[in-house]
């Protein structure tokens, strides 16, 4: 990836941040947008921004497509079209398999790596963009066919090493359904709940009353709502789906207040909290680089971890570049489990990958928080005294 | 309130902030909780922490009940035999109908003001607490009969000028309508959104790709599973009542995902946009202090006004202070508008108050962020160049 050149193709958000961090990094960069303003904004602060789509393209060796996703099929094909045989294409889109479906159509396998990076604001438009804001972030990539692994290989080195990030090799399909809960799902919840309290009698007490849990739990409904709209209607069936397995959690707490059963409602609770407290560390660090000659699967949670490796052990395997299916199930079952690459270091005939792989969450429905009624107006029991946070290393605010 | 004697019964997260709060401010205040490692851990901090209830709370002339909610009633009985008799008792439990109840049982009314801050963190312990946690909370006071104000006109005097507090009247009926929805029921969406990844085939790439969306919606979660439980029994049929209306809007929704509806759809989200950034500016700045000689009634939205009044209209009203019954109803209607008191001024025979009142939010479907496909890949259409926050002094994170 020395001296690459690289294309964005929608500079919004998204896409505009994926442009300032690669004009940070030193990499020579183009930018395109649909919206004349946009590119004169652009231009103002010294990015090139060519008004010509074909030309922007046209020696690059990586292009990101980061327009909104019902024009993602007909762009990636237009831009194939313009850009060098040998450039990997990508996207930034929310939902995947309809634009790998396209691709596939396309005749872009091996061309076209499928891509999603988990981060985002609710504002739109290059003057929101910000260098930083995919820095350290989950970075989903869909490798498609083992012969064609040379592209993916490209991508997540180029990724790993500008933007810090933790791609996470998923099928398309796999991808749809964990981001469905794990994105989709929370916007509906967080329009529901904002979409009640508007239409609620006591609206404006609700208003004034807004604690954190309020805020926290509706900020992505301020979203654009066309963009939302585009996103839960792109991945239907796994939305549905998921909403589905929320509402059944839902619908046991509901009834578990409605019985007066402290007992269940605090298990259910305490369950739901487990999965709370074990989310990996958010990346307002970017992941360690890797370190060569660490032997494979060590577990690095000792006293030397960094924080963000509580709750991943770190691993190391080396592939035989010719035949990619043995590397191509490894990875997509590392992304399965919750894994991500750390590094790519290509060999001789060899492709070696680092990777962290999440730990299960502890299971047990039992809350190790504070339950004891008297405890909880003060402090824990010694040894340690009376600090309490819920978990080494979470976030608190 | 000058050189008025404080007391923290119950030194948990919520009272031990209150308590290190009063300290910063120099107000002289003892601290008291059941447990010992926490009485013993406050002394080395510094802080009056007798062994004896009894002997906390004697010469108080505030005294502020922290302990958890289902030992509430027994403790403001306890308090109040201990305390003087002028002395001015409030709690800061999460529900406010069950503690009035018990208060008025013991004959406390006029000396017990039940109170409740809108602000928390998903931690416990006196270890947790912080002196500025509260700073500039919404503060919602309940006064109760019209004969009985003065408690609550020094209560709230001392919480404005010590925490900045947004102090919001209501009923304690009125209260738990809007907490339900404003804190309760987020608490409950936060716990199904969680438990049901929790409980997925695919937890572990959830876990993984969790982005802001989930990380925000479920922050709540990690919170100590006993208190959720306490809190939400506690306040069970106005939950239950809310989480109807939530999961109505819900069911809307989904219906509108299942028939690929997208115009239905963008209207429903829009819809709930509006409720969302029509919130006001969150407290990370402590209202101005009110201005004596501003005229009654004036609008102080122009470029002459802090962020936080985008929302709000400023109020200034005296009353004859014998009869409560006008003023008792004045506070209400405004804590029920989404009002919360700025000042109080007592004179002769009178007490003024100023206030701050919230507009109705924008009712309109229409959602004004950019919706134009093409547009949301690049710049809004000029004029104001690409800058496109979607609401001015929105909080982007």
């Amino acid at each position: 990836m020395d001296a690459v050149r690289a294309a964005v193709v929608g500079t919004g958000l998204i896409g505009g941040s994926v442009l300032l961090r690669l004009v940070e990094a030193g990499v020579p960069v183009r930018g395109w947008d649909p919206d004349p303003d946009t590119r004169r904004y652009g231009r103002e602060r010294g990015v090139d921004f060519p008004d010509d789509l074909a030309r922007t393209v046209r020696d690059a060796g990586v292009v990101f497509l980061a327009g909104p996703l019902v024009t993602l099929p007909a762009t990636v094909a237009e831009v194939a079209a313009a850009a060098p045989v040998d450039c990997v294409l990508t996207d930034v889109g929310s939902t995947k398999s309809a634009v790998a479906v396209a691709a596939r159509r396309h005749g872009l396998t091996g061309r076209f790596v499928p891509g999603h990076p988990m981060a985002g604001t609710e504002r739109a438009g290059l003057a929101a963009a910000r260098p930083e804001l995919l820095r350290g972030a989950t970075w989903v990539l869909c490798p498609d066919q083992p012969a064609d692994l040379g592209p993916f290989r490209r991508l997540a080195r180029l990724l790993m090493d500008v933007f810090a990030a933790r791609v996470t090799p998923m099928s398309p399909e796999a991808h749809d359904e964990a981001a469905a809960l794990a994105s989709h799902v929370p916007h509906v919840l967080a329009r529901a709940l904002a979409g009640a309290a508007g239409r609620s009698p006591v609206r404006d007490s609700v208003r004034a009353l807004a604690a954190g849990s309020f805020r926290d739990g509706t900020r992505v409904a301020g979203t654009p709502s066309r963009r939302t709209a585009d996103m839960l209607l792109g991945n239907r069936a796994a939305v549905l789906e998921q909403l589905t397995a929320v509402r059944a959690y839902l619908d046991e707490l509901a009834a578990a207040v409605e019985a007066d059963d402290a007992p269940v409602l605090t298990r259910l609770l305490a369950e739901a909290r487990a999965l709370r407290v074990a989310l990996p560390a958010p990346p307002d660090r970017p992941a360690l680089p890797a370190r060569p000659g660490r032997p494979a699967l060590t577990d690095v949670t000792g006293p030397d971890a960094a924080p963000e490796d509580v709750a991943a052990v770190a691993e190391r395997l080396s592939f035989s570049a010719p035949d990619g299916a043995e590397e191509l199930a490894w990875l997509l079952g590392l992304g399965a489990s919750g894994g991500w690459l750390t590094g790519c270091e290509p060999g001789l005939g060899t492709v070696t990958w680092t990777a962290r792989r999440l730990r299960p969450p502890d299971r047990s429905p039992v809350d190790r928080s504070p339950v004891d009624p008297v405890r909880d107006a003060g402090s824990p029991p010694s040894p340690g005294g009376p600090a309490r946070a819920a978990e080494p290393g979470q976030k608190v605010t």
